[in-house]
């Protein structure tokens, strides 16, 4: 079970107590919290006190502080991630573009790198979001199982692999702040990846 | 600080500077410190104290603490960034199989997920890592620049680019910590990278 599902489940087990006035209040206040100081201010004490919640209630709904910190970036990602073009390549284009942008403007880029980070010296943290990721993958390899159904995609090629492969390059971005890429750089970085390498 | 005690630690860092085993006990303490308490006992201060050394010294070689874990990294990079086994395959097989081993043995993972992390929070330490990163690309690049030259690889990949973009899965794997990855596995992410994801 992923971290995000086990705590939908751990959710949904107490649903008579659940409140969802109160989750989105303590949703709201984690990310005002992460986006006013940062992941140094950013703790599920700071997070009650503002959301006016009990620190019990929120461990129930999420057991570790990134779980949470996950929930607060996946609440704001309005990024499609398997979208439709009819081609690979651009759907590919498509998706990257879409992250980037997601990243650059508002405050996703910036809860993204908190989580990031957190996972670096936090071995649950660091499980948390290698689960958040396979099931993005999971979720994301549509892109590759449809252009595998229009033979557009070679017949070794795994679906989730190719997503975790394709979306790396905007991970280090993201890392490295670098998020502004001119749409021809862009579209040469996916040549790279759709092509491959090797001449023809 | 007094005119005479700045010139004294003016002295000192001018002196110390002339000493190699100096710049040696700063690194090698400040190794130490990362591996045993792990990012968050990381300073200036904690490094130039193990190491009887003093903070100005310090300062002087290197200007923030990003640096200073970057140095501590590479210190103890043993891998060959352009491996030359004559296929473009190969070679890429070959880079990314050190990295994840440097990474996954010793304390190179460790460290470098530090200096990640750092860069997460701190805009200079992701100046610094980028910085790096550029070089590393620059020199990485040198595998593709012989594949071209070989005819190996299409014209219109561009070499420092393609660097960046093989190296992005395993950056992915070491911060979502998932290093252990078999040879086989490995064989086909590397597929995916050289050959490109369209069907022939």
């Amino acid at each position: 079970m992923t971290g995000k599902k086990a705590a939908e489940a751990r959710r949904m087990s107490i649903g008579a107590q659940r409140n969802p006035a109160s989750q989105e209040a303590i949703l709201q206040a984690a990310e005002e919290i992460l986006v006013e100081g940062g992941l140094g201010s950013f703790s599920i004490e700071a997070v009650a006190r503002r959301a006016h919640a009990g620190k019990p209630t929120i461990y129930r709904w999420w057991p570790t502080r990134t779980i949470l910190l996950l929930d607060v970036y996946h609440r704001q990602k309005f990024v499609d991630i398997a979208p439709d073009t009819g081609a690979i390549e651009t759907d590919i284009f498509q998706l990257l573009s879409d992250l980037l942008e997601f990243w650059n403007t508002g405050h996703g880029g910036a809860v993204f790198r908190s989580v990031i980070a957190e996972a670096q010296t936090d071995p649950a943290a660091s499980k948390a979001l290698a689960a958040y990721m396979a099931e993005r993958y999971q979720q994301g390899g549509e892109i590759f199982r449809r252009a595998k159904a229009r033979d557009e995609v070679a017949d070794w090629v795994v679906p989730e692999l190719a997503m975790e492969i394709i979306t790396s390059f905007v991970w280090k971005r993201l890392l490295t702040d670098r998020l502004e890429i001119a749409p021809e750089q862009l579209r040469l970085v996916v040549r790279h990846l759709v092509h491959g390498l090797k001449a023809q």
